[in-house]
């Protein structure tokens, strides 16, 4: 099991998209096919008196688009395992497709005492500890 | 818009309770209520020969389970907005009903770049950064 987690924060959307829910049903199905993953199941949620929620379970893991139309900003997540997926293809269109201002991604590796060649500092429960992220 | 996403990683879990789709649906109803998170909508798939994933919409974001049997390990995500919630608390449950050996947590801030107090680093989209997680 190899698994990445990218988070993608995207800023200075416009509220229209982001309060959409069918377009963002969409933008989540497009992303998915961007990462060349395989949509296995979709929910959705509109909040009020804004906001979306949208989730997909992925053969690869899964998918998920949270808005605040009222910020401005989405929160998306995209965890894929396995070498075949290409999560940040799907960051690259989402950033495009909800026309964001800018953003930040931070991708983070799962799993990773699964994977003994991994690079990790040794653990210790009460310590913080700094992880190196791509940003 | 205050976000903590929470990364869990079980580790030495048993085979059998990561392979029981009813279970993990049950465990994932049970850690939002630990979480003093509302469950707005719950799907899961049961994948062969083995594996279980379930997601939840939460009024506060989403929870996620994914299980890998074959490798006694399961990857659970919790994203809570608000200061109500507290995943720290599904986390501590979900660690003890899934009987994990061993298990990391990492916390990342969400929407940070909308706190102007949160502290941060400047962003360069080209350099590998460091940010602090608490494990």
């Amino acid at each position: 099991m190899s698994g990445i987690t990218c988070l993608l924060e995207l800023y200075d959307c416009p509220p229209d998209i982001l309060d959409n829910r069918e377009l963002i049903e969409k933008a989540l199905r497009n992303a998915v096919d961007s990462a060349q993953a395989t949509l296995l199941e979709q929910v959705s949620k509109q909040f009020t008196p804004q906001g979306v929620t949208a989730l997909g379970i992925l053969a690869e893991s899964h998918i998920s688009i949270h808005t605040w139309p009222e910020h401005g900003y989405a929160a998306i997540d995209i965890f894929t395992c396995g070498n075949k997926a290409m999560p940040e293809r799907a960051c690259e269109y989402l950033i495009e497709a909800m026309n964001a201002g800018h953003h930040t991604i931070k991708r983070v590796k799962r799993g990773t005492e699964l994977d003994p060649a991994s690079v990790r500092t040794a653990l210790s429960p009460d310590r913080v500890q700094y992880h190196v992220l791509h940003v």
